[in-house]
């Protein structure tokens, strides 16, 4: 980065940080510990769903030949033989011209081929009286006929959400094979940084983006393992990249010191270790640092929050989502300009946006109300997503189609 | 629920759902304890933003009254006479006649009007070259320009996202004034369930509601503080409840027996005490059980895990917002339908969907390949959300606009 010299595209820098992180080993887990966590191989069923042939309602288990006569006018009357609720293990055999009570869910008697609902009957217990003919196999629902052993339930590098843990569970799995979540440093740099609510000295300012960048790890299901924040001094920054390799991270990402000022602690302890500072063709976001330490990824990202929030969703995320086993790059929501704005000349701009429906379309409209969209109280805690502004244009123009990043 | 009758409309029942919830209280937290957590109060700047006025870019504090002649022909050549880094505390005068070296960030020092950009300059330390007349004003970012403070940040009920929490930071805020998370119990009834990946009986199948459930919850930002399985027995159910109320709920949830079987154990022990079990005009989860047992909301959805899950989504979450002091119902996304299918008459329909865009349009298509879209496997673990059709359509034709509801 000495110099101006071309900036380097986006998709160049994302290459260079994929190219340069690898999926993460598995572990075995319960399903109430994988909650969010990626599955490491196709999930198959181990039972067939349904296990058994079942009745889809509580009614009666009957030969369907015994009723063709059953109408409203003349019920046909049958004795009632079993009583079968959902868990028994009882499944005699239904002789023919009798009828047995079932639950839903309850086993189908061996012999029986259709299920009268309880609403077509006057719901006897000794004995039924049947007020419509059924058709065999109504209401029955037959085992594996949802799936079979061995039918795939979960594709590989998948997030495991309450829904897909429980399609887990019914195909018989009570533990699942998962990537290991990424362990995950942050360190946010600046002598004028104080905690969030400490005092302030003169020239100092509340540190928001250890708060922002440990958030978005998380929101990543990734493991936050260090959070710290130290001032612009080479040293101090050197100690702490020492804690986070002597605790074991997958990555590190720093905020700030990242630019061309000459106190930009992050640049100078890093590129004489080998980290790579560029000027990616983005805004915000530009001045972007990455490499890889003794083994272990670093960004080394600008400072403003907005620009942080955007190089996490544009770097950070992608490398954590493919540690994981995942698609690196979440898919887009599509939105139409509610309004123009003006972009800077060759970059791509990742604009802070609100979304809201209009009807059924989806309109994206700049979350601040003016000025620069870079200050974070005013933009970034407003926003839905990152509208992505292509390099090559110079203004949205209202009702423009755009690709927008949802915010973690 | 005696006999057929009317079915009633969705909106009556969540109407009486959210008449019997209350907002919780709130309690004070770290910022790093209260992602996922809601605001009690709007939050207001406690500190003005930026807090100084400080320059936004490294370069060069000036008076731009010195610089006018300065240009790439005929540079002008002023003193540095202070070194400025973010951080600092010392913003001594700036003599007329003199420049401060200056870093992003760092507090402009008084009598300063202009901020020069390193690359208009020789980067001189004793001395340096400016290439360019400055603007006044150019580069200066003015204390509370972006937020005075009194200014909003954040609007009370709002969930803290991370940028919403670094926004509350950047403020002046070290902690937050939250709602209480909402305490919630999950039971699965049915004397068929087994623990997942258990061995099973004759009759038996895995439970799975226990883990949609739970899941559910915890992604709804409340916390699982009992999750059981009982059989269908009161005196089991009854003990259940008995614990649930003994570590402290705001609400309860059980899964299976609310229809009119005559095994239906949470009608048989609910209804009793209060519990108003109803048919709901909706597919699937027709039967819902509804009521405040000993000042504890308790929600008996019925035992088919997709038909959980939509009511989780219809009924549950919204009580479970509503707690949190947020809008009850999460905005819906609009798709259309890429192809058609017959809906329930006079029902509305949840269908489990799988969304995709094709270019700027998302379309929504069964998350099943076809059968009843109950089942959990092949529907819900492939769904991206529950597309909702109106009672009144009998069928969803190809094209037509569609209100879905992301899946939690």
């Amino acid at each position: 980065m000495s110099g101006p010299g071309p900036l380097e595209p986006v998709e160049a820098q994302q290459a260079r940080v994929l190219a340069a992180v690898r999926v993460l080993g598995s572990e075995s887990l319960p399903l109430g510990a994988a909650a969010g966590r990626t599955t490491a191989a196709e999930v198959r069923a181990a039972v067939p769903i349904p296990v058994f042939d079942n009745s889809a309602m509580d009614g009666y288990a009957v030969h369907a030949a015994d009723l063709t006569a059953a109408s409203a006018e003349r019920p046909s009357l049958l004795p009632v033989v079993a009583d079968l609720a959902a868990g028994t293990d009882l499944t005699p055999e239904l002789p023919q011209g009798a009828a047995a009570r079932i639950m839903t869910g309850a086993p189908l008697p061996p012999g029986a081929d259709a299920i009268v609902p309880v609403e077509d009957t006057d719901g006897g217990v000794d004995r039924v009286s049947i007020r419509r003919a059924p058709v065999r196999g109504a209401h029955i629902r037959r085992a594996a006929e949802d799936l079979a052993v061995g039918d795939s339930v979960l594709a590989a590098g998948v997030r495991l959400t309450p829904a897909r843990l429980a399609a887990a569970a019914a195909a018989g799995h009570g533990s699942l094979e998962v990537r290991r979540r990424p362990r995950v440093a942050v360190v946010a740099t600046g002598s004028e940084l104080v905690a969030p609510g400490a005092p302030l000295r003169p020239g100092s300012i509340h540190d928001s983006n250890s708060t922002l960048l440990a958030g978005l790890v998380v929101g990543a299901d990734a493991e936050l393992v260090l959070a710290e924040r130290v001032p612009d001094d080479d040293a101090a920054l050197i100690a702490a990249l020492a804690r986070a390799r002597a605790v074991g991270v997958d990555a590190i990402v720093l905020s700030g010191g990242a630019s061309v000022g000459a106190y930009d602690v992050a640049r100078s302890v890093l590129e004489p270790r080998g980290i790579a500072f560029r000027r990616i063709a983005m805004q915000p976001g530009k001045p972007q640092g990455f490499g890889v330490l003794e083994g272990v990824p670093v960004f080394a990202l600008p400072g403003n929050p907005v620009s942080v929030a955007v190089s996490f969703e544009v770097f950070v995320r992608p490398a954590l989502r493919t540690m994981q086993g995942r698609a690196p790059f979440p898919p887009p929501v599509h939105a139409l300009a509610a309004v123009g704005w003006r972009t800077p000349p060759e970059r791509r701009q990742y604009a802070p946006v609100a979304l809201e429906y209009d009807g059924p379309t989806l309109l994206a409209r700049p979350a601040s109300a003016g000025g620069s969209g870079s200050h974070l109280a005013g933009s970034l805690a407003l926003a839905d997503g990152f509208a992505v502004v292509p390099a090559e244009r110079s203004e949205v123009r209202p009702g423009d189609e755009l690709a927008v990043m949802l915010v973690g």
